[in-house]
């Protein structure tokens, strides 16, 4: 596996081109957006935690019956994806209600949501991910009418796989951003499951151990990607 | 049918009680608000311009086999309805891009939107009617699944119905707004379909003849509600 040239360089990783048409290599950097990419830091080792998280819970899935593009771990920071043609939208699954849900909502954060709730942003950095649905993402092109149907019902049966596997370690999967992707012919999982990408609470103090430690300037942001990284990875 | 005691006064309709309590009157007011009730103005006759209208349309609706609360109209501006529980729940329907939704994907207005699209939104004036979806609707409890699947299926078919019926008088249903109740176990239709809540343009022209004229100061309100009429309801 020959990494090739930058493909495409985002808020929180490198994607490289490789020899092989198909595959990607994925870099996860320490650097750190939040509010729209108007607030920006850098985590030490926040890359190593994130990738290494990522592909646990990649394979976790996978075993559970949905196809990711993950294929193989190949350094702290990097690993070789399956190359789809991403699927411009982020679906966020919430199981207690936390973040732009309350002030929008006026639900009290911690709120448990029964059943999870789902929802979809247009990934479009210009106009700051405005909400669609899936009648919006049908008349935009972004999907058929198939595709949108997987992709929601796999994101709850990942929300199911998740919630599960973080309870083991004492984690709260309080909410989550994914998307998808499509390889040959399929809906794929792509992307990630960090930190970044996820509320988590410790089941007992519901302390938050996530970037909400960054974007509300709460402190300690690297220890609790460290403690994340002890309880899932090693 | 006796008029008894007023149960809700809103932005531009009066709701009484009367001596059947399965049945209310609802007294159109030329009131007229917009911006989230920060603009408010008086527009002459309007009231029974949007009685008339909506009459009308809710006649054609019921039909084609659509339950709606139409039971009789008794003045210019009274019509007797059957008192349902009202679902916080605006649903708008949109077959041409105008308003918030080209300002927040930077759609041009007047794109063409196929298939057409349909959002919810929760009516909770302290928070200006922000989005949901079905997802957030069953959470919320603002409905059950198959409520909620009926009022989407209804919506979809009262488009097909109102785009056929305006377009024989020479008007586009650029988007429109509805709410449903729940009458004797029963999805039904209920408020008001008119220019207040509907974007009509002329068929040929595109000249404008909604309420859009009155938030965007265009001026020729009150001649455009009555031009509406002349084509809808003489
Ligand atoms: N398997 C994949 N195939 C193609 N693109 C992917 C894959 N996995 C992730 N991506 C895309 O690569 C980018 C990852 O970098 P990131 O720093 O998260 O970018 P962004 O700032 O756009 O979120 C995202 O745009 C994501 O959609
Ligand atoms: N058949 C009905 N049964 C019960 N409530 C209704 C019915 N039709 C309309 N309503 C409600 O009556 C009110 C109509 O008044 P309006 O001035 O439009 O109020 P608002 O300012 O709340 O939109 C709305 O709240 C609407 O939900
Ligand atoms: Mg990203
Ligand atoms: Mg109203």
């Amino acid at each position: 596996m020959q990494k090739r040239n930058l493909r495409y360089e985002g808020k929180a990783k490198k994607v490289f081109e490789t020899d092989d048409p198909d595959l990607l290599i994925i870099d996860y950097k320490d650097d750190i957006t939040a509010c729209d990419g108007k607030k920006k830091g850098n985590i030490k080792d926040k890359g190593i935690v994130n990738n290494r998280m990522t592909n646990c819970m990649l394979k976790i899935i996978e075993q559970s019956g949905i196809p990711t593009h993950y294929v193989q771990e190949i350094s702290d920071r990097e690993t070789v994806v399956k190359k789809a043609e991403a699927i411009p939208m982020e679906v966020i699954v919430r199981n207690i209600a936390a973040g732009s849900m309350t002030r929008r909502l006026g639900i009290p954060e911690g709120y448990e949501l029964l059943p999870p709730t789902l929802e979809f942003h247009f990934k479009d950095d210009r106009r700051n991910h405005p909400w669609i649905n899936e009648h919006y993402a049908l008349t935009l092109g972004i999907g058929t009418y198939e595709e949108i149907e997987t992709i929601t019902n796999y994101a709850f049966q990942i929300n199911q796989v998740l919630v599960e596997e973080l309870a083991r370690s004492n984690l709260k999967l309080v909410d989550f951003k994914i998307e998808f992707g499509r390889y040959e012919g399929e809906i794929i999982l792509i992307d990630e499951i960090s930190p970044d990408t996820c509320r988590l609470w410790d089941m007992h103090t519901n302390e938050k151990l996530d970037k909400d430690r960054f974007r509300y300037d709460m402190g300690n942001v690297e220890s609790a990607y460290e403690e994340v990284y002890r309880r899932l990875v090693l």
